[in-house]
């Protein structure tokens, strides 16, 4: 049996979990991800936390296969880097640096994308060939397997789904700079716009008219309460869900559509008013694709990164 | 050297064509699509017509390395068939049967598919490893090829990008039976809808007035001398088709969005257009794709067929 490390590499925190080759979580940890001087402590503290790990647990370097790694930001397929905002860091080849330091061959991919490789492996996608995997949390981001493999794209961002376009007429600018993507509607913070919106039309009464803030949980809340305007933001919502599912769908065929983040919480609700919603949207010949909810929560990251090392370096 | 055959099969002929393995195409040819009686002879037609090929060239059944066919409808990873309407197909192995009727090892895809393969192997998509393919024809079809690899779609139709919604407000009903489908706006069909449309509207002069039926040609010609009404026309065409390829290669991130079919004729004035409006719908990750014309014309489908063949059966 062999074993290897996991690696989902935050903004603020680093998660790191050790997996036998069978996909065992055998242990998890997290340090700070400290990204001041341009974040050139990331690595090296990475390296010392597995090192310190190995030596407390007696594990040989001979019985680790590889590492793998999440990154906030576009990775190509040989492992360079092509800048990370949030961590500091410019243009390098990650997977070069972090095996000088550690001694063991390292892959790295797009955190969103080696979520879904995750999903794909050990949760919401598991036994399917070909997988949609979307994030519904601050944004909408996510990630597509093809056959069994992850669709990096050529720029190493690739499946950027939550920046399809749904409304070219919307006034309000994206934080991409575009107009009326996915992202503004389906996000958490997305639906919480519909809901002000609405809410902002008339006086229909409605309980969600007495928060300061109304998130996504709210408006689920108040829907399963039976108010009548959280009724029509969610059946909004789902419409606009069911837009960007379909015309995705219809490109990617996939098996099954994993939906995950923050929105995700609500739950079969919110599977059963996406899919009708899908059905209106999606071209027949690929209107057999399931909905699931992911279920590797905040682990999904690791358990991903540690099969793109699997399927790398593994027998 | 070992040689192929590429299959390219449509509701009124089918093409074939004899490939040595470097993908040299050495001869073609073409055979009436006998659709009569559920479409039973199809296959035999083809079969015959290849042995008699090889008899007339002295070709060694040894020579052969297997045949690729592409077919107007969805097939499997596996070779069945589901249902194909214009030949009275119903569900079967076509691989399988081709095999028992010519001795040799078949493999087959989706026509659309199958194109997509060949302008990726010998055509506007040579050298990359992710592209759109784009058929701007009678309808919208398309494939799209991850790191060197057909995307089928785990229904064998895959990337039915002709079916993403761009207006869900649209009236009018696709063929497919939803509503403002790629297809409406994007193929020959749909930019005549928006002719037509355009010049209903007011009494603009315009050169398209004149005409029975206005055709692409007719709206590039008249753009090309001035024609104020039928530049506002192809204004609003590109930029149904920077949306749709925007939101397209948001997801798929290709080096190369490869346009062919009818439409494409118009050339390189429609690259600019369409390439400029893309930028105004793209994610800023995947805006490098570049745009070309699609170079096989109808040979595309031969060419991808082969190639099929040569991944699955040659060396």
């Amino acid at each position: 049996m062999k074993y290897g490390f996991g690696i989902d590499l935050g903004g603020t925190t680093v998660k790191i979990a050790y997996f036998d080759q069978e996909g065992t979580m055998l242990q998890n940890w997290e340090i700070p991800t400290v990204t001041a001087n341009g974040g050139k402590q990331i690595l090296p503290d990475i390296a010392a936390s597995i090192r310190q790990f190995m030596d407390a647990n007696n594990i040989a370097d001979t019985a680790v296969l590889g590492l793998g790694i999440g990154v906030p930001g576009p990775v190509s397929g040989k492992g360079v880097v092509n800048k990370c905002i949030n961590l500091g860091w410019g243009v390098f080849n990650i997977a070069e640096e972090l095996t000088a330091l550690t001694g063991f061959p390292v892959k790295a991919g797009n955190d969103a994308n080696v979520a879904a490789l995750g999903e794909f492996w050990k949760g919401g996608g598991q036994g399917c060939e070909n997988m949609v995997f979307v994030t519904l949390g601050t944004g909408v981001g996510g990630g597509i397997v093809v056959d069994g493999r992850l669709m990096h794209g050529s720029h190493g961002s690739g499946a950027e789904i939550g920046h399809m376009v749904l409304d070219k007429n919307e006034p309000v600018a994206c934080n991409c700079g575009k107009h009326g993507c996915v992202e503004q509607y389906c996000s958490a913070t997305g639906i919480s716009t519909l809901a002000k919106r609405r809410v902002a039309k008339d006086d229909a009464p409605s309980t969600l008219r007495g928060l300061n803030t109304v998130t996504a949980k709210d408006i689920f809340d108040a829907g399963k309460a039976g108010d009548a305007v959280a009724l029509e933001i969610l059946d909004q919502y789902y419409d606009y869900m069911g837009e960007f599912l379909g015309s995705l769908c219809s490109v990617v065929d996939p098996e099954v559509v994993v939906l995950g983040g923050g929105v995700s919480k609500a739950g079969a609700v919110l599977l059963e008013g996406v899919e009708k919603a899908f059905q209106k949207y999606v071209f027949h010949a690929a209107s057999g694709a399931k909905f699931a909810l992911a279920s590797l929560g905040n682990d999904a990251g690791a358990y991903g990164a540690f099969k793109l090392a699997l399927d790398a370096f593994g027998a």
